[in-house]
Formats: structure tokens, sequence, C-alpha cells
């Protein structure tokens, strides 16, 4: 067997006890884990032990809607989680979701060195932008801001946050007991950074962080998204539901990134996917099946709702959808509205199958197969230009995850493809990225 | 011995390797600590060891000034550095200061909510308003909003976060597999709050933690300060020099409380001191004076002018303080002028007495002596209404707090006056108070 060069990536994709829209109701998982450390420390557990990259932490910053019996994601704040998976874990990185929309870009830069710092270089920020004027409603404002604007904010929010990353520079906390000097006042930078959205004058109240900047990942898809990761990300999460839109968006990215002067290994592209695994074809598909069938309706179409803008607690189950508004009417998650909607005019769904089909992974790629079917959809998306590694989206938890770490994983390893053990210590070092230098370090020092 | 009623509470304020200002220096810390998890680690568990209530961190928003080289609080941020303590601790409740006027109420209600779910009650918060300019200028601001403006801000912004915690009642989590339904929407609140600063949707992304509401603590002692602290708090950190100073803030401070019609059992008075040990009252004082000539009278300058709001880095080491500018121009910490301001002026110190003098305790009163000393300290404050119970502020550490623990825990429990054990689960019971009731839930359900 030949051994690869190129070793893919794995990102384990929190989510309560499962990411299929029903998991809370399979007769394999315990709801109560919804809100048990116990439980995600024992996910966590898990990867690190497969040697998975990192565990990621989706976040939102609204409430279920009182009014509509819609999906909710969260519960555990991703700051606080992360901290606490910190500790008990010693390799595996650490990903959260945090807004741009409504946080200061000084407490962010805090809050993420601060995790750095404590979990010995494990950091990693999913930035957002947030849709959704319900969010932006516990937040002073009446409506979200416009899509454009919000990546403008995004751009500028994350060019503060660097500066302040560096406002220390690596050697600045001197703690030279005999001089009595803690720190070395001229490695210390006021960043002044005076823009459209920020006036930040720094320097940051935490010393740099072992990675120096904590990872960066993005999962826009839109026009704007895209060009928001080329410019900034260093992995990027996507739902991607065919080998070749998978492959037209790894391609699309990396050049985006080439044209833009950066190393296009420097980015990490990484599809979801939903693993329904049993120990033949027809045993995963009667566990999909089965979760399927134990998906609340009302709830759903709440959901979908909401992820398209458009009100369809009225429109008839069994009835193809409603014409949907035009792409530029979305204020809200551009990509996934495209997804959504081409699925179900290509596919010719009505609301329920719809339904079904988001409900297993919310737009990802649902693989139910063998562990061998399922490895063998991992090698072709990356040997063939689609993935340089994926995001794991367990459908029912721990099980799920556990299944792939025994089944899934020793096949990759075999194959080649995946590593046996950690090579590095720090999540940079795991994605093989590097820790970016510090803008005010002059380099012939 | 008689056996006492009331019991006395015990908060171990966490402050790097010591709160001495040259703790750093002193050959049994190690300043390495101050970034290592670890370190925290270890004093949270000493800490709980002694059955203390509670650990707290302090936190300011502002970095170190490169052009003085002044003081630098912080480093592990309070969300991320508890979260991280919440693990490997089982009983201690976990305090953490937060700026309301840099901080959105929803992230911060979220925040809070999420560590005391993953703590299992253990959440309390520091409410400050954040004085300093420098601070002001990391958010988009040129200068600080006034005193008065930052308190009505602060009492807005608690509201809000009330509201939002109890925006889920305590059983709104429903889990029901049967019948499909997660949340009972009845139970599930939108807020509404439209006020002078904030508008704000709700409900909170997040269910009602343990305690319902994380524990408030407060820790102004100016008159707008006092009168949030009578109207808000649960415990109150204060900073006083003298038996009757100090009977005279906790009898103000119950008198307001029960002027608003609260309980003044329900606001524990927790004064701060620092214990500098010694198994003579001779080697404590060698102690103190040791970590006196350590203290690098530049860097202490640099604190004190941030403080009194008054340049004195030209100012003369052996002559007197310069005048002061008068309380109301004070826009930052004023009762902590006042406190330098009077014991300068009481004993005509130097200023290089006054910064030896503050280079303990930052104005908390230090004691040193045997750990005799400080439990007769301890329990004549008690006793004749000065505290309700301490904050120990460890001059050097971890061997200060081992020191307390080892020496004087017990005789505080010789003398009926501190527990043996944990009686209760969460911080809230630790500090004998009530679980609040919901808002929303009616009562004869
Ligand atoms: C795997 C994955 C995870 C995501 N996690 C979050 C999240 O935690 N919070 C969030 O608001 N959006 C999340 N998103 C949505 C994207 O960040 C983005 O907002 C959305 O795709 C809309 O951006 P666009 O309009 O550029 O496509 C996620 C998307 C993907 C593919
Ligand atoms: C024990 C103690 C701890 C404090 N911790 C903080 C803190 O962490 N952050 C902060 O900004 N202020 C802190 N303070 C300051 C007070 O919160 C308050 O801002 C200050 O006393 C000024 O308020 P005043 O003007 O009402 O007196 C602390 C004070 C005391 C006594």
């Amino acid at each position: 067997m030949p051994s690869h060069r190129r070793q893919l990536h794995l990102n384990l994709f929190l989510m309560g006890v499962g990411h299929h829209e029903a998991a809370w109701r399979h007769p394999r998982t315990d709801p109560a884990n919804l809100s048990s450390l116990a439980h995600f420390q024992r996910l966590a557990a898990t990867a690190e032990a497969a040697a998975f990259d990192s565990v990621f932490l989706a976040d939102g910053v609204e409430g279920p809607d009182p009014a509509r019996a819609n999906a909710w994601i969260g519960h555990f704040e991703p700051f606080t989680l992360l901290s606490a998976l910190a500790v008990g874990t010693e390799r595996i990185g650490l990903i959260g979701t945090v807004s741009t929309g409504f946080t200061e870009p000084y407490n962010l830069a805090r809050q993420f060195a601060s995790l750095d710092h404590l979990s010995g270089g494990r950091a990693g920020w999913n930035i957002v932008t947030s849709a959704g004027d319900r969010a932006a409603r516990n937040f002073n404002r009446s409506a979200n801001q416009e899509h454009a604007v919000r990546y403008q904010r995004a751009t500028e929010y994350l060019e503060v946050v660097r500066a302040l990353w560096d406002s220390w520079e690596d050697d600045a906390l001197l703690l030279d007991r005999a001089s009595g000097r803690l720190t070395d006042p001229a490695k210390l930078h006021e960043i002044n950074h005076s823009g459209e959205h920020f006036q930040v004058l720094g320097p940051l109240n935490i010393p740099r962080g072992p990675q120096g900047h904590p990872l960066l990942v993005q999962a826009g898809s839109s026009a704007d998204g895209r060009g928001f990761a080329a410019a900034n990300a260093e992995a990027v999460f996507t739902a991607q539901q065919t080998l070749e839109e998978g492959q037209e968006f790894y391609g699309d990215l990396k050049r985006r990134a080439a044209a833009l002067g950066r190393d296009p290994e420097g980015i990490v592209v990484l599809p979801g996917i939903v693993p329904v695994l049993g120990s033949t074809e027809a045993e995963a598909k009667a566990l999909d099946q089965e979760l399927d069938e134990l998906i609340n309706p009302a709830r759903a179409i709440g959901t979908l709702s909401v992820l398209l803008g458009v009100d369809l607690s009225r429109h008839p189950l069994d009835a193809p959808l409603p014409p949907l508004p035009p792409l530029d009417a979305i204020n809200g998650a551009k990509s996934r509205f495209t997804l959504v909607r081409d699925l179900a005019e290509r596919d010719g769904l009505t609301l329920r199958q719809l339904v079904g089909r988001l409900g297993g992974g919310r737009g990802h790629q649902v693989l139910a197969g063998t562990p061998e079917q399922v490895a063998d959809h991992i090698e072709q998306w990356f040997t063939r230009g689609a993935a340089d590694g994926f995001n794991i989206m367990p459908p029912i938890l721990p099980e799920g995850l556990e299944l792939f770490a025994e089944h899934v994983v020793p096949m990759l390893r075999e194959r080649g493809l995946f590593r046996h053990e950690y090579t590095g210590r720090t999540l940079r070092e795991h994605y093989g990225l590097d820790r970016p230098a510090n803008r005010y370090t002059s380099v012939n020092q």
C-alpha cells in the first residue's frame, strides 16, 4: 500500500446527542446529555483517542422562538464548554463559533487568547457573521445588518483581532526578577485601530498565545463568504451534496486564495458528512429511516422556515415547495438557501421529503452505509480534489462517533490516509499550518 | 466553646502568584505560574479542600500602558479560566468579574448560565462598571462614561440579564421523546426589554441554570456603588482599613438593603485581608518587609497614578503627596481614591511610604502576624458587626494560601466559626442564599 504524504484531517462537529434532527428521540441516545458536561468530555476523549485534529462547537445568539416550535442549537456556550474540555484532553484542537456581529473584538481576542493559553495552543475560531433578525433583536437592533455589510464588519473585526494578538511580542513578558521588570514596554504595542466600525487602542491584556493566533476557521459559502474565506480562513467548513459540487467549491476556494497571493495549501477544506453506520448497508439505511421517522414535522418546518426566510408552517406537507424568493432578497445564510432550493428542485421534493432529507444533516451529505463505504467516500473526495479532510457529524452521539472511531478510522489508516497518532502539539500543527509571525517583531533581531 | 449558629464565609481572591505587588519577585514564588493553568488548579483544589465558599478572579479590560511600566492584572480571562477550574473541583464556587461597560447583556447572561450549568450551580458574577479611559478606548469610545451613567447602565444591564435568566422556566425543557416536544413553548418567554441603553428580545439560548441566577457580587464602595450593592448584590467585596470603618460600611450597607425591603442577611459583606503569616509575629513582619523591599517604585507609581488620576511619575519619592483633585473630579474608582487619599493624609505618608503600604494589598488591610493573630482579627470583625466573612488575599501564592488553610482555618473551626465541610452543593447554598423564583412561573401551579 503506498504511503501518501498528504494526510487527511478530521474534525468532530459536536452537536448535543447527534446531528440528526431527531437524535434526541432515538432510543440509543440520552437526551439528558444535552446539558451534561460528562457527555461532551466523553466525546472529546473519544475523538482524541482516535487522533482527530479537533472538535468544533457551533453557536448561535438567539433562543427558540416561543411562537414556533423550532430547532435550537446550543445550550453550552463555546468559550465556557471548550475551556472545560481543555482540561482532561491534551492534544485535540478546540474550535468554537463566535459571531462578529454582536461581540467586541477586544473581548473576543482576549477570550480566544486565554483559551489558547490554557489549552497549550489548541484554540480555533469559527468566524460567523450571524444571519437572522431575531438574533439582531437581542442586541439593540431592530433588524440584522445587510449580508454585505456583515462581511465588511467581519473583515475589519478580524483586522483588529489579529493586530491585538500581535500587540504583545512573543518575548514581551520578561519576568525578570533581578531588575524588577515584569514586561518589556518596547515589546508592547498600542494598535491604534481607527476604522469604519471599530476604534481600538490596545495592547491586549494577555500575552501572545502559544499559537500566536488561534486557528481561523470559516464556513460561509456565498460569493462574499468565499471571498472572506479565501482572504482569511485557514480551515473551511462546507456543506456539499455531490462530488462535482465539492470539487467546484474546493477548486474555486484554492484558486481564490492563490489569486490573493496565499499558498493554497494554507487553506484546509473540510466538507461535512453524516456517517450513518451499519455493519451492512441495509442496517445503516434502516437506522437512517428510523431516525427520519422520528422527525417532528412541525419543529423541522419551523427550522426550515427560518433558514429559507419563508413561513412554511401552513404549507401542505405533501405538496412541492411554494415559489421561493430570489437569492438577492435573502439576507440570511445565502449559500444554505441556494443549497436547499437546488436540492428541492433537482429531486422534485415535497415539503415532507425535503424535511426528511435535511433532518439528517441540515444540508450536509448523509452517507448511510458500511464503514468501508464511508471510507471509500472519504478517500474519493480526498484524492479527487474535493476535500482536505472532513467535518464528521455523527447522526447520534456518542454511538455514531464511537462506531466511526472504531471502524472507519482504522481503514483510513490502513490506506495511509490518516495519522496513527498526533505528530504535533498545537491545533495549527495538526492542520499543518504555520505559526503566524508577529507584525511588530523585526525579522533581523 | 459555644457553637455559633452564624457561620463565616471565606472567598479566595485569585491573583497570579500573590496579591503583593512584588510577589513575583519573591524567591518562594514561581513567576511562570502567572500563565500556568496547573497553578490555578492547585489554588482551587487547596481552597476546596479547606471548604472555602468560593474562588474569585478579578478582571480588567485594558492592557498595560507601554508608556508607563504599570501593573497589569490578569492574563487568563474569567469565563475561560473559571470553566477550566470547574473541571476537577466539585463544590467550590467560581466567581468572575465582568464589566457591564463593554459587553452585551445577552452574551453575559449566556456565558454565566453556561458556566452555572457546567459547574453544577457554582457560578458567581462580580459586577463592575470599569473605570478608566484607556479601557473605554478599546471599545470605540474616546473616554469612559461618567461614573453615575456607568451605574445607571449597570442597573439596566442587570435588569436585562435577570429577565433573560428567567426567560426559560425551570421546566421549559421537556425532552419528551414520545410526543417529540423538546421544549414547552408556553414556558419560554420573550423578555421584550426596551430601555435607555438596551433593547433585548429574548428568550436566552440556554435553559435556566441550576442556581436560577448565578450569585451576584459587587465591589463598589462610592455612594452610587453602595446604592447599587444594597439594591442588587448578594455578596459584597470591600477594602476597609480599620474596624470602625468596617463597621460603618457593614452597617450602612445592611441598613440600605433593609430600607429597600431586602433581608439584610441576604447580603454577605466580605472585607479583604492580606494575611502575611509567620510562626512568630517577627517572622511575619520580616516577610512583609522583604516583600516591600522588592517593590519596583516606577511600576508601583505607574499603578498609583492610574488609580488617583494624577501623574506621579516625576514626583519626588520622599516628599508627601502633591495636592490631589477633589472627589467629584474623579471619574474612576471613587471609593478607592478616597481610601488612598485618607490613608496618606492620616499617616502623613511620603510617596515611597504610600507605595509600600499599598503594595501589600492595594488598599486592603495587611495583617502581618501569627495564625492566631489573624484568626483573632477575623473573629473580632465577624462578631463585632464588620464582616460576614472575608476575602482572603494571600501575599504570595500558593504558599500564603496553604499556610492559611493549614494554620488559620483549623483555628476558625475550633472556635465554631467556620464549617468543617461543605453542607450544600451550589454557591448560593454555601453563602446561605435562596435560589431566586422565576418571575414567569405562577406560584399556584
Ligand atoms: C459546518 C458548518 C458549520 C457552521 N456553523 C455555524 C455556526 O456555528 N453558527 C452560525 O451562525 N453559522 C454557522 N454556519 C453557517 C455559516 O457560517 C454561514 O453563516 C452560512 O453558511 C451563511 O453564509 P453565506 O451567506 O456566506 O453562505 C455553519 C456552516 C457550516 C457549513
Ligand atoms: C475585592 C475587590 C475586587 C475588585 N475587583 C475588581 C475587578 O475585578 N475589576 C474591576 O474593574 N474593579 C474591581 N474592583 C473595583 C470595584 O468594583 C469598583 O469598581 C471600585 O471600587 C470603584 O467603584 P466605586 O467608584 O463605586 O467605589 C474591586 C474592588 C474590590 C474591593
